[in-house]
């Protein structure tokens, strides 16, 4: 295989939805050749279709055709789920990622399974206001990581396939603009319960809390701070309620630390050292999410 | 007074942050011709007269020559603390009026106060990432609302000229670029609360956890959602410890509820009806805030 070569040649999507659509359309730009199958409804597989961004639509995994790698790009727990289809009906040596927000859910449900493709989770950390196929876009992972959980003790005899597996998926999604890099799955569920799971959560309880306590018009007069602190508030429930079940210890942990702080400041509202402290904290640590993004 | 003439000639603004800054390039924009004194401390005086945003500058109200109007444009308890020092000095018949984010504390204040001018409360509606002169621009007030809140009984004999200024401030304002809107103080404050206050805080709040809880290095993990949630959290504290101070009461109820909506979350992260519940209802809202501005 040369470096220009595609890692993969013929690739299918289960689930074209924001992530699972970029994929498609990204793959479109930058391997036009490769062969793409698409999974999803009959409606959401005539709007890929209708685009070009897949060439083959299907309604079950069960129908695929033999293909070099499939992305799972569903909802965490149907991704388990789909997961498991493959493991009793493809026998064939087929690389198999996911996209999903936590991770080690789905590395377990493939630790048991007599798996004979080989699965590496993945979860690139590119996100939008909104989900669906309508808001797909080939530029969605560019500049952004991708995190690939390879790790623990592989079935036997498979340490050499996962191995060659990551180093193709680490190409594939380094030619869709992004860069690979590997951790645990727990490093990974952890780290992303405070720097997306909690955020989203804090902003959509946010949204409802506000929209729920101003009386009718009052919401509109909230200026940009507001719009900007809830833009999360429009994602799917379908994608979160099954990252919140799968990642329940980690981001219990993050909401506990969220309400203790919003306690201590409701606490000390008129202790100005306190909102002092809290104010410059957030000020650096602000900065330091920000350097080199401005 | 033709359309045409500038509601007021001569203007004092003391404090020249974020807003004070802003109304003062904003002014020379619309009325070239207006006398523009500054009050602040002398590095900012010097920024401020460097830029051309101020003609006249000093380092205390009580060096002030005659003006039509003066803006306090400070913290809302350094606010409180000048009116006092105005009413004190200034026997001259002039408008003042604030554009703090509480206004029932200023009011009362100024409805104790032996004040020959008039005072009015206002509150610009408008926002940006980081607060201080360098950060003001012209058309900071464009299209936003800007409230003021005359309500109350009037001092004896006061009623007409306070009905004059709310109308020389309001044509003002709409000079600036902003949308002249009055209400109650109390009715201010508690809509503040929710649509400005909680947002502010919970934004700060959200960036202290994130970042003392993740790895070093972790936070640059974090993606746009988390970029767009936290962005609130580089305001000066200056700012927002008084804000929190005088409108206690009202913030305390928007945080019990943030902090009963995240518990309520917390302790149902298995149970997918509650979440998709709390993200349906948050879109609604968001789809609702968010309506004429996309």
């Amino acid at each position: 295989m040369s470096p220009t070569d595609p890692p993969f040649n013929s690739i299918a999507i289960v689930g074209l939805g924001l992530i699972g659509g970029s994929i498609a359309l990204a793959v479109r730009e930058r391997w036009p050749a490769s062969r793409l199958a698409g999974v999803d409804t009959p409606s959401v597989l005539a709007h890929a279709m209708g685009s070009a961004a897949i060439d083959r639509a299907f309604e079950s995994v069960a129908a695929l055709p033999a293909v070099d790698l499939i992305v799972l790009a569903a909802p965490v727990n149907q991704n388990i789920e789909l997961l498991k289809q493959l493991a009793s009906n493809r026998p064939d040596k087929v690389v198999i990622t996911d996209v999903g927000g936590t991770k080690r859910a789905i590395v377990d449900a493939a630790r048991g399974l007599p798996l004979s493709a080989t699965f590496v989770g993945g979860h690139p950390l590119s996100g939008a206001e909104r989900g669906g196929f309508g808001f797909a876009r080939p530029d969605l992972f560019a500049g952004r990581p991708w995190i690939f959980t390879p790790a623990g003790a592989p079935p036997p005899g498979a340490g050499d396939s996962r191995d060659d597996a990551v180093a193709r998926l680490s190409q594939f999604v380094t030619g869709l603009g992004a860069t690979p890099t590997t951790m645990d799955a727990d490093q990974h569920d952890r780290l992303m319960a405070f720097v997306s799971h909690l955020p989203q959560l804090t902003a959509s309880a946010l949204m409802e809390v506000v929209g729920r306590a101003t009386p009718p018009g009052g919401i509109r007069m909230g200026g940009r701070g507001l719009a900007d602190t809830t833009r999360l508030a429009s994602s799917p429930a379908s994608v979160w309620r099954d990252i919140c079940a799968t990642n329940a210890d980690a981001i219990g942990d993050a909401l506990d630390l969220m309400i203790a702080c919003l306690t201590e400041m409701r606490d000390n509202l008129h202790r100005g050292d306190t909102i002092d402290t809290i104010f410059d904290e957030a000020a650096k640590w602000r900065a330091e999410l920000m350097k080199g993004r401005e």
